[in-house]
């Protein structure tokens, strides 16, 4: 099977978004953008040993590479629009093929997001997926626009994706999990669904948490100049870490990466209209903090124990010591 | 080092383009296109071992890994706006990032295309870019679009990049050559400088020549339901070829990849057109061919010796046999 053959085989799918004039098959893609908007674009790899192990299974490995791009879109604030993929493996493996295509096409198809290009290639395996988007000009979640005042939120419970990688590890096998433990870790779902329902609520920024809530949050606080506290026991626990005790819970649901939550903030004054939008569409949201000032506390019911990770004072109001290791994952 | 200092210190460069709202740092960039206009997108890996030789010289690997990839949005007739890079590297070798950084933002800078994402990861050597360029809505060179009566043209000699592949496999090690032998294989040059040239002239349809010039020729044909008659006699050969002998000149002109030259076709009618912007411009185009309908041929006065080659009748006026195996270069 040639490289041709190989992609209409198992990538190529018919589109019905009118905004894709031309997919794959010519030097390029070509798309046709919608008046009055921005195009997004992101890039993420898997590489085999590092981003997954070597007996993860093909379908989720699929699902995965796509959800972690579709991720970034979702940070943004961008409508999914085309994807190319560049998939590096060893060899011409069919059954890889066909569970990989499934798992990527079934969240493609999901995410009303089409593959218009890529580059197949022989070598260790790898997959590069590049996403495009579109959000109204001037309308994106951009970073750095986190105001004082802000309230901090996640959209789900978070270190789930890194117990995961915990158990894959070897740790915790003196307790007992179900299989689903490995979901949030295996095929995260990348919060799409919350784009237009933060547009409306008119959120001033996100981002989405791959490197651990801390981290993550960290990048928002340094662009926009300002600081923020975290109060400790209102960080959502994935329901698996009730199992563990608080300070491993805590480690993993603050540090671990992974888990493709959003984090975003958004003014007191649209709070109410993110309330009624979340409500109606059945989608719950997690306060776990407030955007200060860089210099310091300036809420004196906040006056207690914490310790700084960055720009965030960490707040736990039982007093209870903060893990230390919670700088989020780093790739060197 | 970790991976945000990596990026601003090798990666990141200030660039005036002002469609380009956001760059490098977020969770997407963001590029407001043009009133009227397509987005062109491609996407092409190299691998250590399979793209490039393990001893490559650092600054022409960063050089070809983003010319590669812009070839593809000349054969398009799309202006390079943005690009991103994935970057996956053993470890952190500085040396090595400082001059292939080097060779990736020369070309970058010439073309006028700046990076704006990506990701660097740990693993095995590979560089996958996507560039997006933009083209006016419609007037895309689509491989699809090549009519009968069309000339062939390519945009420069062939077969210099496939000797270079030659010579580093040990062949031909009775020949001298100068060093810039390798400079096609090692440094090819996009031919964006043909864009607008090619745009002016109404060609019809365009491709580079990556997989040689057949191979690539006839994808044109598949995708425009046509045929071709090409003169062996005037394929240009790169001038190193001469040394060897005709029989091996022409595997490489012909069958060779990696070229990046443009191989594009135009009505009788353009052609006057064509001939003057080129001399305006001072660039050397060469005429290979005629496209036929499918059926075979039509014109009697290419009657003579050929033998066929996908939907590409080649035809040898001076009588002599074709070298057959001129299939271009297959990934798997």
């Amino acid at each position: 099977m040639d490289e041709f053959e190989l992609i209409k085989t198992y990538f190529v799918t018919p589109s019905n978004n009118k905004q894709i004039i031309l997919g794959v098959g010519d030097d390029c893609a070509l798309l046709e953008p919608s008046i009055n908007s921005s195009m997004a674009i992101s890039t993420d790899t898997l590489v085999e040993g590092v981003h997954f192990f070597n007996d993860v299974d093909s379908f989720t490995l699929g699902y995965k590479a796509l959800a972690v791009n579709l991720s970034d879109l979702a940070a943004m604030g961008a409508k999914p629009l085309v994807f190319t993929l560049a998939l590096t493996m060893p060899k011409v493996d069919t059954a890889f093929l066909e569970d990989f295509s499934k798992g990527l096409l079934t969240l493609a198809q999901e995410s009303n997001i089409s593959l218009v290009g890529g580059d197949t290639t022989r070598g260790p395996l790898s997959i590069t997926i590049t996403v495009i988007g579109e959000v109204v000009s001037g309308k994106a979640f951009r970073r750095s626009n986190a105001k004082v005042g802000d309230y901090i939120f996640v959209t789900g419970p978070l270190g789930g994706a890194a117990l995961g990688v915990g158990l894959r590890l070897g740790k915790h096998n003196n307790l007992t999990f179900s299989k689903e433990v490995f979901k949030s870790l295996d095929m995260p779902y990348p919060r799409i669904d919350m784009i237009d329902i933060l547009a409306r609520s008119k959120v001033n920024c996100a981002i989405d948490i791959s490197d651990g809530v801390i981290a993550d949050l960290n990048h928002i606080l340094s662009l926009s100049h300002v600081g923020a506290v975290v109060y400790l026991d209102d960080i959502p626990l994935n329901h698996n870490l009730l199992a563990l005790d608080s300070s491993d819970a805590k480690k993993y649901a603050l540090g671990g990466g992974e888990d493709y939550e959003l984090c975003f903030t958004v003014s007191a004054e649209n709070c109410e209209q993110l309330r009624k939008e979340c409500k109606s569409a059945g989608k719950e949201i997690f306060c776990i903090g407030k955007i200060i000032p860089e210099q310091g506390l300036t809420n004196p019911q906040i006056a207690m124990p914490y310790k700084n990770f960055g720009k965030i004072q960490l707040v736990a109001p039982n007093g209870k010591d903060i893990p230390s290791e919670l700088k989020g994952y780093m790739h060197f």
